[in-house]
């Protein structure tokens, strides 16, 4: 992440090393308050001052860090994406025969902790208003996630398969948790997975 | 819609007659300028001043018929809904052993044209961003659409399954139309239909 520099702004200089809160941790406390500021105002109204004001710093040392908004916004989402794909590997490394559930159960077990749901739901918010965060998280999606599940299936269109799925669980995260309609909004996670893993199961290796 | 006027301000008085736009069509016309600019800027930033301006009336005339913000969100949704009820009644008339391919042809059917994909893309945005819309759009969902389909079902669980189905094609519209993921936002739509179908089958009448 050490090329995220180059979008910095010089103009205003390095951050003075005397600013509050800089030092050991200032930079995955920037990350953390990133997130909450994408969760809480989304893309569009987040601002590189209230990223600051959460983690405790200067706003010059968040442009420091990371350069303009659009780079703290993909840096704050590969985070998650990150121990995403260290689970994904699990969800892979266990048998084509039960991936299906497996996915289900790791994909709507991150959206059912508030820890975890709070900075997708910053994604979600993000991407559905704004085009560049729409692209960084169109390529992470692909590149990260759904190609490497993608690579493991033996059926042809084996990436739109692995779309169609994400798509299965990204629709209900959405009405679970967005739009909250009832019942699925108050359904038991263990019914609902029970219910939707076989049809990953099918969209990822039958048919 | 006659109620629709209770949310009306009255401090500045019936709008005059004379304005320019107003008399026949100029309702419709608001509505549709309604559904142009909640596209366009989602619920937040969708103003009354932009929507009079489009549909050519005065801001006080679309106070006049619809009220605050909320009411015409409500109102431009509900048109949508009520056309997408017609439709619904066809799917769900045709005999529930084909259920699957007409529910799945439909809804991805109006997602194709832009005509109908506009008025829908400004929905999500703003159920998305904005918990006033989601309320509307969850409520029209619910009621409207979901809630008939699961009617015809002779399966446990009626409701929860027919808003799996609908989490599908919802997922799908916001892989392909708004987040724009490859293959899928490329993909063939017929090839689509026939892989999904099946599954949007399996979750109404199967299992």
């Amino acid at each position: 992440m050490s090329d995220a520099r180059e979008g910095a702004p010089r103009k205003r200089g390095r951050p003075a090393r005397t600013d509050a809160g800089d030092g050991p941790g200032a930079r995955e406390r920037i990350l953390t308050a990133a997130r909450a500021e994408f969760a809480e105002h989304g893309y569009d109204k987040a601002s590189i001052r209230g990223i600051a004001k959460g983690a405790g710093v200067d706003p010059a040392l968040v442009h420091h860090y990371f350069g303009p908004k659009e780079k703290i916004f993909g840096a704050a989402v590969e985070v998650d994406f990150a121990s995403a794909l260290q689970a994904q590997e699990t969800v892979t490394s266990g048998g084509l025969e039960t991936v299906g559930e497996r996915l289900t159960r790791y994909i709507l077990g991150v959206w059912e902790a508030p820890v975890t749901r709070e900075p997708l739901l910053a994604i979600v918010r993000s991407a559905v208003a704004n085009e560049t965060a729409a692209a960084v998280f169109r390529d992470l999606v692909t590149v990260r996630l759904m190609a490497r599940v993608a690579g493991e299936l033996d059926v042809p269109a084996p990436r739109l398969r692995s779309e169609l799925a994400a798509a299965q669980l990204v629709g209900i995260a959405l009405l679970r948790h967005v739009i909250k309609v009832e019942p699925l909004a108050s359904a038991d996670i263990e019914q609902v997975i029970a219910m939707v893993a076989p049809v990953v199961q099918r969209h990822l290796t039958e048919g």
